[in-house]
């Protein structure tokens, strides 16, 4: 027997677990949307008037960001980075495309390789690539949302991905990274350090995942190939089983981290920053780790060229 | 093929994974009382003429405990509380016996149900079983200890079980207990508050099995009927499943802990202690939480009498 639509007479498209219930296509986008700007308050992550830049990865969490953000009203404009990783990149990039087409928002494509002469993956270095993948990646969308003038960007970071990089910091007791994780990371630095804000905090990838689907997002769904094996597949699947178990457990565990965050801050010693000597961004030392990585010698240009 | 132990001839009796190395009976015996001696040591538990009193349940975790610290020489004598919960208590009690026999050291019994009217689930009360029956038992063993001049009370929680204890309160965030858990408790109140130690902090729930196997250590199986479906069970799993793709999980895990333990120590209120109206022992509030939940008009007598 298929069972119906808490609201409505339709058969449901989806259960959900927590709270428990039965929804349509429709009323499940409706209690989705809902909830991402119910997030969006809670955490005071956007005002309606600000300029937000998107993060699209042409992945699921980044898509349903932007198409959530559109509808409810804010002024968004969408950045790929694409990463110079052979075929992944550019069936990235172009999933990018179609998304933000098919969305009619504004999208700035930054090319790593094109940028700094090499891809994600061809650099010699004894650093592991996810971990300047990611130094990279969050210079570039922070310089660009500040060289163009965002009020902030946003990232698709869902409650699993938050759930797992919690429960993985704990299992290895990084708890600096604890001290600065959150749904939004305030502007710093006279600007500088633009604002940071995950509005889908609250909603589980399982989730994400219905809303593409029941919004005929498309999206590319190979993981990137330096991330095979990765713990936090592995981090994602126990907190999985536990909430099979107990509905909630994550929802719990990212909250409760929210509670007891100031544990973890009081460890943090505020570094002093000043600006990097070669792009005058934010630095702990005379060079920033971007410049220092990538051993530039002028500041990386970001600025929108005026078509 | 069967394996060789990495110190003799004989074919292996275990293959530890952290570190990876086969050992036969003999040597495995010897590396484990080695481990533990190292323990003691390390966490400074125990001084070689402290008179101590091991809480022995029946279970293996405790006979290994007793086994182990009078073959390394300490002073020791048991005690069992038998919790009254029927066949269950009535087994764990004839397997404390045994032990004791076996060991030839000096075995105390306190049973509840003699002593306190009723046995454990056998309360009217809305607090949950397994949390009165801890509170029980801990404010019994502290108190024989005191009123009979032991120095130190030693329990058998090992590795599994510490590591259990700390991944649990982690994901519900109590984080108060996580200030307050660990290798030793060190006496308080006037020595009222006796000295705590476990000496199978660093062995792993498999290495106590297996010493008792190789040692002929008879103990009691079966699990207490309230502690059924505990999560406990469930956390150990998990924690088992990490272990296994990732030797040294549980150690580093705890380790790591110890290391960070302090963070959750600032949050701790430190609650003025008195002495309880009844007991004398020491309190938070006018009476005791022991004799508030048991309805104590005296205190309860525990001194032992000479034979
Ligand atoms: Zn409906
Ligand atoms: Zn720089
Ligand atoms: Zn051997
Ligand atoms: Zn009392």
């Amino acid at each position: 027997m298929p069972m119906r639509c808490k609201f409505c007479e339709r058969s449901a498209f989806i259960k959900l677990h927590y709270p428990k219930m039965y929804l349509c296509e429709e009323h499940f986008t409706e209690y989705f949307e809902r909830k991402v700007k119910r997030t969006i308050e809670r955490y005071k992550m956007l005002r309606p008037d600000e300029r937000v830049l998107v993060v699209v990865s042409g992945g699921k969490d980044s898509a349903v960001t932007a198409h959530v953000l559109k509808k409810l009203g804010y002024d968004i404009e969408c950045l790929h980075i694409n990463l110079g990783i052979g075929e992944y990149s550019e069936k990235s990039e172009e999933y990018a495309k179609r998304q933000c087409e098919a969305l009619g928002v504004p999208l700035h494509v930054v090319r790593v390789k094109e940028l700094l002469g090499k891809g994600i993956g061809e650099v010699r270095t004894r650093r592991p690539t996810c971990s300047y993948c990611g130094l990279t990646k969050r210079y570039i969308f922070n310089k660009f949302a500040y060289d163009n003038g965002f009020d902030a960007v946003a990232t698709g970071h869902n409650l699993d991905d938050e759930a797992s990089f919690i429960f993985s910091n704990l299992m290895h007791w990084n708890t600096q990274y604890l001290a600065k994780q959150g749904p939004v990371t305030p502007g710093e630095f006279n600007g500088k350090l633009v604002k940071k804000v995950k509005p889908l905090y609250e909603l589980t990838e399982r989730e994400v995942v219905a809303y593409a689907l029941a919004n005929g997002i498309e999206y590319h769904i190979e993981e990137c190939p330096h991330a095979v094996g990765a713990t936090t597949i592995e981090y994602k699947e126990i907190l999985n089983e536990m909430e099979e178990k107990r509905p909630g457990t994550k929802m719990n565990f990212v909250k409760g981290y929210l509670r007891k965050k100031h544990l973890f801050e009081a460890e943090l010693e505020r570094a002093e920053l000043r600006e990097c000597r070669v792009c005058g961004m934010p630095s702990s030392g005379e060079v920033c780790s971007f410049c220092r990585f990538w051993r530039l010698e002028e500041p990386l240009e970001l600025m929108i060229k005026q078509r």
